[in-house]
């Protein structure tokens, strides 16, 4: 052995931020009256209370502990109190249908549940079907246990209170173990499990940490809106335990007025969420200024981002970062980052490449392939997106599934992306959503972002409908902004796409909806779309 | 397995710098008339030809290769040539002592030597006690192999001209695998190996690449003044092909001169090196300004840096950073960066942040201990420091003194230091250079460094001489400044030290001196000075 075998564990944050960073803060909104701060110090001990409470509660080395909770401190002390233990974080995505929340607590085997007191109806609801839970922990601030049907149900409080903070978590834990566990929300079938590591989290932390990519340091002040049981928040509450930066987790029941507030209140230097969180926190913040000064980036993923929002924000001298991931990434693949030469673009030119997936981090590796192999760097060949590297998903948990996406060591992504001239990924589409017109793929994603950058738009997905010659034509479906309701015609909106694309891309028609129906994690439900929309005949 | 089984490998960043930063440059000056300049493009293209000549050269898995080179693109090129081929690359220091040097190569069984021609009479001079090497390349622009006595010589750029740049490196290369190897330079006894893997390279890099660290990033240019044969030259070239960074290496018989030319023109951002030499930089700098608007930082480590030196480069807007590390830690262990809450210190205070060794970097662990335990933080219980982590060696290279610095996992680094209340490392000596005086240990560091802040003093050493009744006392070695030579008194530089110091520490006698000795790597070599004053009795 020349190098000392150190184990990348979680662990070793924890200890890190207690031992250097014991005064700083976790502010945590726990209800919709109710905000706390924490310091690291507290927290670390907290942390250790948690994990001695769930130990006499039957946790052990690979136990599944599952938790339904928001952002907020209780959860942050089971994102280490259950891995640092040697046991298992189950973050169950409470958007998911009652079935499938039943299939994947059975499916992982969870033997303790977390849940929040504001979410004990959901859980309560679908609670008779779970097959191997033992305990409940309920989570909140003045938790009453006689008031649920949860069987075996425990107070958080109450178990911390009586909990020793003398807890010791195991020195030899394998950095390969398994940490966490999220299940993708699949569009068509069970969701599909992904195991997460301690060395998967560690390296994935590093890169959240990378000067060349978000650069999360111990001087930034953090605000996940994206839920912590959404691809582990992104990284980042790991990441910043790791770098003992300040976290502000904004709880339940969070508003575009609430997520201004505290970024102003608490000098927020970095938040992360989906497009339309943003698009939502722009309106508000356009009718009622808050001084944003703080601020200096915002990380976009889960969908594409209008190129009008990034504008908007970055005019504000506000970074926003488009990345690209998912759940069996962990999720960081790619940030639309500038390199060196990009320096000197214009406004414009710097837009172009903030509306891309961006560059591949370190470690990482991307390819896009087509029946063709590799395609050029042309900003035009489309491809699917296949991915490897450390914090890569290998397989899906226990699933007949893994072979569809895991082949030759990468993992096929279903997005379909070309490459720019710079070698930055843009995404065109998702494998079962390309249309496939007469022989061409049409992108139905670059035709929504156009549609989005048009004024009166306020949403916009573009979806394969059947035709006898063609097989497949685009259609458009459109939400406008309210105030230009009925005063929007088909017509203008055809118009507009016909100068930017070629005549087969610009969709034969245009309904307009009251809203585009979505996945549990706020992604285009195309699939049901296409489904209400299949008899639709095109001209 | 549940994520992939990706090994880290420098394959990786060698890799990720030819397919996104190709256009990049490594600008190399090859000798004391000639600059170069390579594409990251052409890098990985002549890195890969050097595989192949090295290979039929005889080197496969595990072949050891040292390196007699300064700071240049073919030693870029031997960094990952080599251990991208699965060999090893050993840096030699070439300013040990030749029989040093002989050690060095027969104990680590090199078989292929690079050597730069301008370094051949050093080589050749030692070559014929060199027990397993079977082949000499000569590094240069213009080498005649026939005017060299070394056997088995051939030119680097003639293998070259005639290797393929199609040669693959292998995919099944072990993390773990040996990369790399350096020796200490030992003040007694003979060098002793540290060998580094891919994993710790690549680990490591990460670390030079935090946002809370130095924060290496494409858009630097990072000229490493430290050698390449000095721990990595402190990771830096490892780290920069990694992100992809331009860098700038200063090659052989480089002066202050010359590395300010080098900012200038190139727009450096980023350099690292001992304190001497930032000292020689800061006289030319005030002797003939250049323009050092792109310098952001610099690095500093090796001994502690006066802090007037700090202070006059932070004058200037540049940010000084002192490190602590050694070849047996990669070297990265802590760095004298600022949290959160200095940021509204004054420009003193943050000076004092700055002369210390700093912060612990993540996934390294540090402690200071003496036969008490840990120290408290309080700026002033002294005591060892001990490190453990991913990138700090686990022994010495087939070395029975291993047994003496690894103990239960800690490496015991023999560097005596404080805690501030911060939890900053203050180094206060080496073990064997502590003054213990009559029951009280005497920091030799902390009067070095007060007196190397008077006016008048170029630098200073303070060493134990032996006391009859005190068993040691210490004894200041000073060279003064030349323009106030003959114009100092021992008296006014003892009171200026009974300000700040107890009693007992000031020394008992001050010796003017026209040199301190220095270690090849230039730390003072106080063994000698000891060895020199042995006899001196202080009144």
């Amino acid at each position: 052995m020349h190098m000392m075998d150190t184990q990348l564990t979680l662990t070793s944050f924890l200890n890190r931020a207690e031992r250097h960073f014991s005064h700083k803060t976790i502010i945590s909104r726990t209800s919709e009256t109710n905000i706390q701060t924490f310091t690291y110090g507290e927290y670390a001990k907290r942390t250790r209370k948690l994990a001695d409470a769930l130990s006499k509660l039957g946790m052990t080395r690979g136990t599944k502990v599952a938790t339904f909770c928001w952002n907020h401190h209780r959860h942050l002390e089971a994102y280490f109190a259950v891995p640092c233990a040697g046991a298992v974080l189950h973050m169950v995505n409470i958007r998911l249908f009652p079935e499938h929340i039943i299939y994947v607590v059975n499916h992982a085997q969870d033997e303790i549940v977390l849940v929040d007191d504001s979410l004990l109806p959901l859980v309560e609801a679908v609670a008779p079907h779970f097959t191997s839970v033992k305990a409940y922990v309920i989570c909140g601030d003045d938790v009453d246990v006689s008031k649920t049907t949860l069987p075996n149900a425990y107070s958080y409080e109450e178990l911390l209170a009586k909990a020793s903070d003398a807890f010791e978590f195991p020195q030899d834990l394998d950095e390969n173990a398994a940490a966490g566990m999220c299940y993708t929300s699949a569009t068509t079938g069970m969701p599909k499990g992904v195991v997460y590591t301690h060395r998967s989290i560690v390296l994935h932390s590093m890169a959240m940490w990378n000067a060349d990519g978000v650069g999360v340091s111990e001087r930034d002040t953090v605000l996940p809106v994206v839920p912590m049981f959404h691809a582990n928040a992104w990284g980042l509450p790991f990441a910043c335990v790791g770098s003992g930066t300040t976290q502000v987790l904004p709880g339940p029941m969070f508003t575009p007025q609430l997520i201004l507030d505290l970024f102003e209140k608490y000098k927020v230097t970095i938040s992360a969420g989906v497009p339309t969180i943003w698009l939502g926190v722009l309106q508000e913040q356009q009718q009622n200024p808050r001084h944003l000064d703080s601020v200096r980036c915002l990380i976009c993923g889960g969908s594409a981002s209008p190129l009008g929002l990034i504008r908007a924000f970055e005019q504000m001298g506000i970074e926003y970062y488009t990345g690209y991931g998912m759940t069996e990434t962990s999720p960081l693949v790619s940030l639309s980052v500038y390199t060196s030469e990009m320096a000197d673009y214009s406004f414009d030119e710097k837009m172009e490449v903030r509306v891309t997936q961006g560059l591949t981090m370190p470690l990482v590796e991307t390819r896009i392939v087509n029946e063709n192999g590799d395609v050029p760097w042309d900003g035009q060949t489309m491809g699917e997106i296949i991915v490897r590297g450390p914090w890569i998903a290998a397989e899906y948990y226990q699933d007949e599934r893994s072979a569809e996406a895991f082949k030759d060591g990468w993992l096929y992504t279903g997005d379909i992306a070309v490459y720019t001239p710079d070698g930055y990924i843009r995404i065109t589409d998702r494998t079962k959503d390309l249309i496939k017109s007469g022989g061409e793929w049409i992108s139905s994603i670059e035709l929504e972002n156009a549609l989005m950058t048009h004024d009166k738009v306020f949403e916009a997905a573009v979806i394969a409908v059947p035709h006898e010659k063609w097989i497949e034509r685009p259609l458009a479906c459109v939400v406008v902004k309210p105030e230009y309701k009925d005063t929007v015609t088909k017509e203008e909106l055809l118009a507009s796409l016909a100068e930017n694309f070629p005549k087969q891309w610009v969709p034969d028609d245009v309904v307009f909806l009251d809203e585009i129906p979505k996945t549990s994690v706020g992604k285009f439900l195309k699939a049901k779309l296409r489904e209400e929309m299949k008899e639709y005949i095109t001209q």
